[in-house]
């Protein structure tokens, strides 16, 4: 095991009703700034019950932040929110909401241009205090510090050790009225976390990699059930705490990590559209062909451990594991191939291209990953 | 799964040599006072290591902590720290010393007797900030709020959100030197913790149950090894991190949990002096022979998932479950019959009076586990 620093100050209120414990969660006489996205938040109920909650507080609204935030869309966020002598944030969302709120958070105290916080890796000193109350359960972004905004076709991350939600409401049944797409690709998404953060090589980090199978089990179970009943609160609670565990940097400790299928799909969804959770669907089954050799001994513990592939020869049971990957998210309805979304092989040469300019040429756990292996992989995905 | 709130905002630097990093997380300028139990601390090294990185700061040491901290010898300690003006506690050791240094941190500030602490869980307002370096990984308090202090013939629990860690530092190669009965008591005492935040009845909470599940296994794969070879880091840092998750609060967090083991437990080490440790391994195996009813569909799954018992008839899985639990901890050279200490039935009287004093009379995961059921396990346990 590698050493390690862990450290996740954010609380959670987890359950039915909690978002009615808002108001004990925010410091007395805050002026508050809710934002939110779309019309989701009003009908899975949020929107209403924390308007209710902040009956005693200032609070102003910030709606229309997009899925894959936009950064000049959060600078107007910011403005809004040091004119008004905003002190704190209260983010209704998913991932996309958080992880702009966390930026509006860092930006509004920033001294100088705010897109160094995301090109240059600016310091950052100071943010205003933020809560969440999460309706979609994706990226973890409710229990971590890190985030991921847009600017035309950069995908750029940030993080802080001051960007930890103060707290953060997960209510399974705000995610009730979720479309069977939303569930399904939250559910891909928190599998392909905790992929990234295991299947790379073995480093006698036991506790780790259990954590890691109890997710991976947890959301092979769960995800089906979600989709066939919106309504079974186990398994919508399930799936919520288990997105949460997935990367609030609990299974990445003392343990080698990945994230080149993240790098990947991010150069996607940046020039194509689809969707985080469609491209790590498209990319992951691919790169784990690509890279069997690299990841042979995780492969066959994934095999073994997760898909309960334990007999036959091991690299049968490496094709296997990877079928079932590629077979599991198909069967929530995520489609697995670039073909799947119209994207041929001609789209290969500038997805390359941004990987270059983003200066993604060493990737994986051995830093090892380039170029060519991104194009392999892509060319895999076809 | 039922509601619940987790927070943990303890820092853990775990590894080789993070004892150097110590003097950056406390306060400039602090005044230190550092506590330990007995030669352990200079043995293991980790008290030479402290006393170099603390070489900035202004520090007083305070040695004796017993095992099961004693409250005159914190009260004394308390004495000490208001007189010299200190303003942070480091604690160097296991459960005991971190213990009784969460008492000392409680009963520095408090206004009143600190008696009122234990006895009438007076509500703590204000604490010293303190770290922790540990030397025994076993009862989990180096990342948790709660603590056991005894006076007398009693053991009394208090906790606080205001008694959480600052920050523990868990080098693995600090318990290379432990004595192999530290080592197996530390293995069983994280053990049994699991067991009474899993082993109730199942609330489809499967996070948290394959969390359980995997620090058993942990412990049983990894336990043997430690006692082998001691200086086996794998082994050790597995152990280590196993025993600080294992009461964390995580695996506790949306599931009942029992404690009825080690309420039981207390009492025979007040009356007979037995390690912690060892009260637990006698206790559990006759506690879970006794509710097997009760707790029927948690044992199979502990039966099926921890000591792959998967074929035969369900009570056999049961008797075998509860048998491997006994032999893991023979295995390990923690006795588990009260005759094994020499104590007989005729004990059981004075254990009884003593939860009936304590008002332990309506424990467990219903709170339906009282004195005549004592009466049973105890009898089961001889």
């Amino acid at each position: 095991m590698k050493n390690f620093t862990f450290y996740n100050p954010t609380r959670i209120l987890f359950g039915k009703g909690r978002i009615a414990d808002l108001a004990r969660e925010i410091p007395a006489g805050a002026r508050v700034l809710v934002t939110y996205g779309g019309g989701s938040a009003l009908a899975n109920g949020a929107l209403p019950e924390v308007r209710e909650a902040l009956r005693g507080f200032v609070s102003i609204e910030f709606p229309g932040i997009e899925p894959n935030p936009v950064y000049e869309t959060l600078q107007r966020a910011a403005e809004i929110a040091r004119r008004e002598k905003i002190d704190f944030l209260l983010a209704v969302g998913g991932g996309s909401v958080i992880d702009g709120t966390k930026f509006i958070a860092a930006a509004v105290p920033f001294a100088g241009d705010a897109w160094d916080i995301l090109e240059k890796h600016a310091k950052i000193t100071a943010a205003l205090p933020f809560g969440v109350v999460l309706t979609l359960p994706a990226t973890g972004s409710e229990m971590n510090n890190g985030a991921v905004i847009s600017r035309a076709t950069s995908k750029l991350a940030f993080g802080s050790p001051r960007i930890y939600p103060l707290f953060s409401i997960l209510d399974p049944t705000k995610t009730y009225s979720l479309p069977p797409k939303q569930t399904a690709n939250g559910v891909v998404d928190a599998f392909v976390h905790v992929i990234e953060q295991y299947l790379t090589f073995p480093v006698q980090a036991k506790v780790q990699d259990r954590f890691s199978e109890s997710l991976l089990l947890t959301l092979i179970e769960e995800g089906p059930k979600a989709l066939k009943d919106p309504q079974n609160y186990d398994a919508r609670a399930n799936i919520m705490w288990t997105a949460t565990m997935a990367l609030n940097g609990l299974v990445a400790m003392g343990v080698p990590t990945d994230w080149a299928t993240h790098m990947v799909g991010h150069e996607i969804t940046a020039l194509h559209g689809l969707d985080h959770a469609q491209t790590l669907a498209i990319v992951l089954p691919a790169m784990l062909t690509v890279r069997r050799e690299e990841k042979r001994e995780k492969l066959l513990q994934y095999a073994d451990r997760v898909w309960g592939l334990r007999d036959g020869a091991p690299d049968e049971a490496i094709d296997r594991a990877i079928e079932c990957t590629r077979d599991f998210f198909e069967s929530l309805g995520v489609k697995t191939r670039l073909s799947d979304y119209g994207i041929g092989s001609e789209a290969i040469p500038a997805l390359l291209s941004q990987l270059e300019r983003h200066k993604m040429t060493a990737l994986g756990e051995h830093g090892a990953f380039g170029v060519e292996d991104a194009r392999k992989t892509l060319e895999k995905a076809l």
